[in-house]
C-alpha cells in the first residue's frame, strides 16, 4: 500500500508534539506559548490546503474550503488540539491533520464539492490547566455565556483563565459574534484515534462510533483529623487518607460490574501532607461512565453511598460536588451509514466495526446543534491513550485519510 | 491553685510563637529570620534566670546553672525550639520553658543543688525546612561528622544548609568542640506535651515516659499504566492509584493490631494526575511505630508484604525504599521512679501514670551518650498535636513547672 498521505499526517503529528510546555513530555494545555505555537501551524497547514483561516474567541482555529456552489451548507470536521499532562500525541490531533490532509488532496485537484468544508482545531477540550472539559467547543455552540463564567478560574500558577486570554489577544466577550450557525450545518463529523484496545483486539484499523459516552464527574473531599504520626492510638483515628483509600477501593469495585461501565479515581491530594502526620483532609476526584443506558447513574449513586457510609463509619467528612454531567450523545444512524460505506471501500471484504466511545469528543457538545459522526482509528500499543506510549501506524493514519475523503466526497444531506 | 509560673510559662509560650515564618500560621524553620529571633529570646530569658548562655555550632542555645561546688556533673535537660509547619505552639518550646522558669525560681532565692542544671533549646528537631531530623541533637552528641553530611541540601528555595549556616555566623566545623563531655552529664531529662490523648483521657496532668518508640519510615511507588478513563476497560487497567488505596487500607489494617503499634500513610502523590486519565505513577509515605519491643518490625515486615501481594496481583511494580529508622530508646528506670515521685509529690494521691512516647524526641539521640528521662504534659483540644489547635492549659504548666522543680532539687546521681 501506498502511504504517502499517512507518512505526512504521522510526520505532522511528531513535529505538532514537539510544541509542548515540557522538554521532557508532551503536554500541552490551554494559551501556553507551546499552545499558541501549535495553533499557528495548524492555521499555517490549513491555509497551504486551501483554506481561508479564522480564530474564534477562545483561540480555536477555523479553517474553511468553500462549496462549488454559493449558499451550500457546511460539513464541519474537527477535534481538539489542547492534550492532557504527560500525554498522548495522536489524541485530538489526529482529527485535525487528517481532515487537512483531505482538503489538501481536493485542493491539488482543483475539486470543489457540493458542500463547503470547514475544520475546527478546538483550542481546549481536555482543560488540563483551568479544569475546563469542552471550553473550545461549548463556545463555539453556546457563545460567551458558555466561558464568562470560568474567567476566574485559576491555573496552579494563580493565573486566572480571563488574564490568559487577554494575553493571548482573545475577547471571550467576541464568543457570542463567533457562534455556529446552525441553519448552517449539515453535520459534524470528528476523526480520532480509539484510545481503547477494541480495534486493536479485533485486528481492524477504523471503526464506526454508534454513541458517545455518558459520564458523570464528582469532587470528593474528606476532613478527618490531623495528628501526630506516632501519638495518637490507631482506634482514635479520623484519617482523612486512610477513609479516601477505601474510598477509593469501593468505587473501583462497583464500576467493576461489567458492561461498557468504568470508574476512575485520577486524581487525589492530601493537604500539607507530610510523613509523620496523620492527613486531615484530601480531596480526590470520581469520573463513571457508561457508553449505553443508565448504568453511570446506579453505579455513580451506589459508589457515592458507599463513600458516604465509610464516612460515617470513620468518622470524616465527606463533601461530594458534581463538577461535570453529559447525557451519552448517540451518533446519527445516516452518518453511521455513511461512514460506515467508506471504511467498507476503503477495507473492502468486511463489514465496519461498529462500537461505542467510552471517551467524551468534542462531538457531544456539537450534537446539540447538528447531527454528529464519529470515526475511529485503530490506538496501538495495547490501546493505550493519554499516555506517551500512545500511537497509531502509518498505515492506520493512511487508510483514515483514505476513508474519510471517501466520505466527504460521498458526502449527501 | 495559684497560677502565677503556669501563667508565665503559657505567655512565653505564645509570645515565642510570634516569631513565625509565616503571619498566618505558626512556622518555625531551622535558622529562618524568626528562627533567630527566638534564639535570641530564649537566650535572653536565660540570663535572667542567672544562667550562663553560649550558642553551638548548629545554632542551639544553651544555658548554665552551676552547682554550689566546682566540678558537680550536670543534669542536663531541653527540647527544640524549631517547628513543623502549621504546627503547635508548645511542642518543643514547653520542654525549654519550664526547665528555665525552673532555674529561675532557684536563682531567685539564691539556690545551688549539688548538680549544675544546663538548659539546651535545640535549633533543629524537626527538620522541615532541610528534612533534617534531630540535626541539633545529633550535633551536640556526635559532632561535626553528623552535620558534615547535609550542607548541601537544600530548601524548597534552593537554599543550601551551609549557605544557611554561614548566613547566620554558625560554623559547622566548630560542632567537635562544642560536643557534649558524656563524663560530665549525670542524666538528660526532656519536659515535653504528649502529642497523644491518654493523659487527657484518663484525667492526669503529667506522665512519665517508659520508652520512646522504635519507628521505621519508606517511600513507596507504585507504577501502573496510564490511560484514558473512559476507554480502557476495567479487568484491563494496571491502575496504579487504586493499588496505591488498597495499600493504604492493608498498611492500617495490619497496624490496628494493638498495642503501642501505629502506622501512618501521610503523603500521597499521583505524578501527572488528572480526572480523566487512569493513574500511571503513584508514590507514598509509610510510618510504622511502636513503643516496645519488636512489633514495629513484624507489622511492617507484613505490611509490606502485603504491599507486594497486592501489587502482583494488580500486574503493577513496587519500590519500596526505607527512608529512616531508629530503634526505641528505653528511658533509665531510676530516672522514670525520680520523675514519677516528683509527680507524685505534686499532685498527691495517685500513683503517676507511665506511658510509652510514640514521637520521637531529641532524648533518644541523648540516650547514646547518658541516662534519660522524660515527663509528659497533657495534651489539650482532643489530644491533637503538629497542628494549630494544640495546646497546654495554664494549670497544667503550672503543675509541670511544680513537678519539675521538684525533681530537680530531689535529683541525686
Amino acid at each position: 500500500m501506498e502511504t504517502t498521505a499517512g507518512r505526512g499526517i504521522v510526520d505532522r503529528v511528531q513535529e505538532l508534539a514537539l510544541n509542548s510546555d515540557s522538554p521532557q513530555h508532551y503536554t500541552r494545555t490551554y494559551l501556553t506559548p507551546a499552545h499558541r505555537a501549535a495553533a499557528r501551524a495548524i492555521a499555517k497547514w490549513m491555509r497551504e490546503a486551501g483554506m481561508r483561516v479564522r480564530e474564534d474567541a477562545v483561540g480555536s482555529v477555523i479553517g474553511r474550503y468553500d462549496a462549488s456552489v454559493a449558499g451550500a451548507r457546511t460539513l464541519l470536521m474537527g477535534s481538539h488540539f489542547d492534550s492532557v499532562r504527560n500525554g498522548g500525541k495522536f489524541d485530538g490531533v489526529l482529527g485535525i491533520l487528517v481532515p487537512i490532509a483531505c482538503v489538501a488532496e481536493l485542493h491539488r485537484r482543483g475539486e470543489r464539492l457540493a458542500h463547503a468544508i470547514e475544520v475546527a482545531a478546538f483550542s481546549d477540550e481536555e482543560g488540563a490547566r483551568f479544569q475546563t472539559s469542552f471550553l473550545a467547543s461549548r463556545a463555539l455552540v453556546d457563545g460567551t455565556a458558555s466561558v464568562a463564567g470560568l474567567l476566574q478560574r485559576r491555573d496552579a500558577e494563580g493565573v486566572a483563565l480571563g488574564d490568559a486570554m487577554r494575553e493571548a489577544g482573545l475577547d471571550a466577550a467576541r464568543a457570542d459574534a463567533d457562534r455556529l450557525d446552525p441553519s448552517t450545518l449539515a453535520a459534524y463529523v470528528e476523526l480520532h484515534i480509539e484510545q481503547g484496545p477494541v480495534l486493536l483486539d479485533e485486528g481492524r484499523a477504523l471503526g464506526v462510533v454508534t454513541s458517545i459516552a455518558a459520564g458523570l464527574r464528582y469532587l470528593v473531599r474528606v476532613k478527618g483529623e490531623a495528628g501526630h504520626a506516632g501519638t495518637v492510638p490507631m482506634p482514635r483515628r479520623r484519617d482523612a487518607l486512610a477513609a479516601a483509600a477505601e474510598m477509593v477501593v469501593a468505587i473501583e469495585r462497583r464500576c467493576s460490574a461489567g458492561g461498557s461501565l468504568v470508574g476512575t479515581v485520577g486524581v487525589l491530594r492530601v493537604k500539607d501532607g507530610t510523613a509523620n502526620v496523620i492527613a486531615g483532609d484530601v480531596e480526590f476526584t470520581v469520573d463513571i461512565r457508561a457508553a449505553d443506558g443508565a448504568a453511570h447513574l446506579a453505579a455513580a449513586r451506589d459508589a457515592l453511598a458507599e463513600c458516604e457510609a465509610i464516612a460515617k463509619r470513620r468518622g470524616v467528612a465527606l463533601e461530594c460536588t458534581k463538577t461535570h454531567e453529559v447525557a451519552n450523545a448517540p451518533c446519527a444512524p445516516w452518518l453511521q451509514d455513511l461512514i460506515a460505506a467508506s471504511i467498507e471501500r476503503t477495507i473492502p471484504g468486511e463489514a465496519a466495526r461498529r462500537l461505542p466511545s467510552g471517551a467524551g469528543h468534542d462531538a457531544m457538545i456539537l450534537a446539540r446543534v447538528t447531527d454528529v459522526g464519529m470515526m475511529f482509528v485503530r490506538c496501538g500499543a495495547g490501546g493505550v491513550s493519554h499516555n506517551p506510549a500512545e500511537t497509531v501506524s502509518v498505515e492506520d493514519a493512511e487508510l483514515a485519510y483514505r476513508a474519510l475523503l471517501d466520505f466527504v466526497r460521498a458526502f449527501r444531506r
